[in-house]
């Protein structure tokens, strides 16, 4: 390389982001340098703002700026309903859906043993307090279809047997607006299996 | 949005960046706020110091640390050959073939009028400069194969003629280690055209 030594740093330091290797990392860098140093000095001024003042929400633990998250600060939430989901972007997801009025609990990951994510890691002795408190009437398990989200979902519902707090699960089917042609078999079996009486 | 208002910001500054849209925006935020908040200060430290650190050189307009970059401050190398191209990108290739040992204009673009890049954006009074300061004895050429690099090409080679420099360009023709069959015609006919004596 003979680049400037901080062009060098700055190239290196973009790889860290996931799907940037050294090629767009380079691209960003001259992108930023040539005709963007306002936008280079902000995404500066974000990076460090974000990692020193985003924390975990304490009652759901999806990212926080204090002790709490927006939705759990929020007094118009319904606390007696609480969805599980995996991850931040799960919640984003069912926020834009507009439908949902209760809260969330992030998990952050899924059970994965061999990665060393049992249920302390996913913060679910957290969950256990909660549901022990007695305010929350029902958990809806919105973890994702594979082996991992199903695992998690057996777990939770296991501990929430144990409060005496009743569970449902988010409806598997068919999506809205798909061709049936192009939905997957075990899309089809889960959708005929879930299958409702239908009146107007 | 419901993130955190710090996350949105993080999500939002990412986007400047070339090839990233709101998806891999939240996917970087994400990442970095997960597992990587050492590496993301580390990036907010590089931008800051990049984006303030790094200006142009005197002499060539490549990135440089002082007012000459590290090539141009190599005593080693050659001043009086002189490589004209348009990004610094294409320093780092010739760099990486290990071939050369002259020294480098970054033209940090090419000439095209209708975008209002004309020959003082591209830095192209500070080259004549040189050149009428009679240290350069030979021009390579090494600019693009497009319209706009053809059309910087000749606008160099006038200002070359003028100050009485000598004027080359790298040549045009099939790439090493490709097969004759996938090159296109253009390319084969500059090949034919610059086809020289042959001897072992």
């Amino acid at each position: 390389m003979k680049h400037a030594p901080l062009v060098d740093q700055l190239i290196n330091a973009f790889t860290c982001l996931p799907g940037v290797g050294p090629r767009s990392a380079q691209r960003m860098a001259y992108a930023l340098l040539d005709r963007g140093r306002e936008s280079g000095r902000r995404l500066g001024d974000a990076l460090h703002a974000a990692m020193d003042g985003v924390q975990h929400c304490e009652r759901c633990r999806n990212y926080a700026q204090s002790t709490l998250c927006p939705v759990c600060e929020d007094p118009r939430r319904d606390a007696s309903l609480v969805c599980i989901v995996a991850t931040p972007g799960d919640v984003l997801a069912f926020e834009q859906s507009g439908e949902y009025r209760g809260q969330y609990f992030v998990l952050m990951g899924e059970l994965s043993p061999l990665d060393g994510i049992g249920p302390r890691e996913l913060g679910l002795d957290v969950l256990e307090q909660r549901l022990n408190e007695g305010q929350i009437s029902e958990l809806i398990l919105a973890t994702g279809t594979t082996v991992e989200g199903e695992a998690t979902a057996h777990y939770v519902l296991g501990l929430a047997q144990d409060a005496g707090v009743g569970v449902s699960r988010i409806a598997q089917g068919v999506p809205m607006g798909g061709e049936l042609e192009f939905v997957d078999g075990a899309t089809l079996a889960q959708a005929l299996k879930g299958r409702r009486p239908f009146d107007a």
